[in-house]
């Protein structure tokens, strides 16, 4: 079998440790594309673990895919589907097919519906499939709960509650949840749009079309701090009281008249981690992730395995509800 | 959109069951074929609930397709797939798409492979599609472990443990794991091959397929009764000390020189039902369903979803490797 050739664009924690899941799974790296300048020109084997593989980070996207041609390309460079445009529209015209972690992506259809259009119509002219993944949104919230609710006769309500402890995750992921910030400094970082989960009304949305419910929906979004009331040790972070320990932050659509999905995420350092998918309905579920289900590498390894898998799909935008997700084995490389 | 037509055939529990909840998902029932003679000219829509059909239970399978030529069919007669294969064929061989609840039909490329092959030719010929599916094989100890294993970078061991109480399910169920039986009664039943759960070897092979493991298998099925200490009382079951509560059953796959997949069901009345899937890899992952995923509720729907989604599939046979499992909403009939 020819072996598949893929570009990465960004490389982030997120872009890196997909890409370095990727290459173990037999694909061939061919490009890397960051704007950052201090990346530029390393080669991204050292980023990604792999050894030498004679390839120079550049931050010209296109001409990176005009020389290298890659069949497919991991995307994680934004998780607002306006900033990944600009790097998603060029691989797809090229019918190049891409996995991306950008949160909007995973389910854009109804809350970013001209963009959706705009991209899927690329995608299908190109050729190419595009589809947005991750853990969440991409796993916890929707593609699990979706693949669940095939046991059920008939549902009423599905609820998912995620608690996950952010005192063991990267530093970016703290500072979105505000870790050891003052009031002052989260209300502000708030006010900015740098705090708080990014996908929730996509993962809402795609749970309510999964379960029928009426299009004319209500979403009711709401974030507060948790506070430390007392000084709190977490992880290697030592949070003094009346800083904040991270967030609470919840989504409830209405669709009908009632309540159909309920989202909470409560993300601070010291949670003992644990995710639930409760359903109402013939027959009601309870579904726990017991210890929850771990942040980065998770989200990795959803961006990779999908990236393996992609290609089955019809060419345009697509979402997990068409893609039957699965594991695929590393070819090489050690298990670190 | 036009109606979509199907056909039952076995119109036990599980086909009634399933055939109601199809009904209810829009689709038109135009076939119901049963050999059994107390069914023969009965109106399907008694047995469905769903109320007057204006059809006829036949025993007479070939005609009753070639009358009513149904789009798809959902099958429910066996649990062997050498039984189910005559009832099959018929229908791949019109271009007829099939759902069935046999167990060894889930995942038979490994353990049956010339029969595999043999309604695999036949359906790619007739241009139909034909799926294995259910709880059990067919969520729980597979699809629903393939579909999580999909956040995994590195899968290690699998183990899935099932604990459900068999004093809560029907009559049929209870008489295959044993309940109220002597030992000897149970001896004699399980010489005969009435006890225990088919399809332990069809989940793992997939889940084993689904972890790359090499292809060289060594499965160790073990089957024991679980015998009354003291008069147990559970559901409307009485049973006196010394007599049989249920099963413990097991299987364990190896392959290339150690265990990658163990499947372990406890069925028997009075269990506290969980199940719960292990994952030791990275991420290592701990699922559980909180009081269990019931029975035959959940295999009906099971049954009904994937029949309303199987012809996105190319045709052959298939497996839920390939479906992107999913829900579909009553159309019609009030919530039971």
């Amino acid at each position: 079998m020819e072996t598949r050739t893929f570009a990465i664009i960004g490389l982030g924690p997120i872009g890196c440790a997909a890409g370095a899941l990727a290459w173990r799974r037999g694909l061939q790296l061919v490009a890397a594309v960051d704007r950052d300048p201090h990346l530029a020109g390393r080669d991204p084997g050292e980023l990604l673990g792999t050894g030498p593989t004679g390839l120079r980070v550049t931050p010209d996207l296109e001409s990176a895919l005009e020389r290298a041609q890659p069949r497919l390309a991991l995307h994680a460079t934004s998780s607002r589907l306006r900033d990944a445009l600009p790097q998603l529209e060029p691989c797809v015209e090229r019918g190049i097919h891409v996995v991306s972690s950008c949160e909007e992506l995973a389910y854009p259809w109804r809350t970013q519906p001209e963009l959706a259009r705009r991209l899927d119509t690329a995608a299908r002219a190109g050729g190419a499939v595009v589809l947005g993944s991750g853990v969440n949104p991409g796993f916890v919230m929707d593609k699990l709960v979706v693949t669940v609710l095939a046991a059920c006769a008939q549902v009423e309500h599905v609820a998912v509650r995620r608690r996950l402890n952010a005192a063991t995750r990267r530093r970016p992921f703290q500072d979105k949840v505000g870790v050891g910030m003052t009031r002052e400094e989260f209300d502000e970082a708030s006010r900015r749009g740098r705090i708080g989960h990014v996908g929730f009304p996509e993962s809402a949305h795609l749970v309510a079309d999964a379960i029928g419910a009426p299009a004319a929906r209500d979403l009711d979004e709401h974030l507060e701090p948790l506070v430390a009331g007392a000084r709190t040790i977490a992880g290697d972070r030592l949070i003094e009281a009346g800083r904040v320990l991270g967030i609470r932050q919840r989504l409830v659509l209405r669709a009908g008249g009632r309540e159909c999905v309920r989202l909470e995420l409560e993300a601070y350092a010291g949670a003992d981690s644990e995710d639930a998918i409760r359903v109402a309905g013939e027959p009601s579920l309870d579904l726990r992730f017991v210890g929850g289900m771990s942040g980065d590498v998770a989200t990795a390894a959803r961006l990779a395995n999908d990236l393996l898998q992609i290609e089955g799909l019809q060419p345009g935008l697509r979402t997990l509800l068409d893609l039957p997700i699965r594991y695929h084995k590393p070819q090489r490389g050690d298990r670190k």
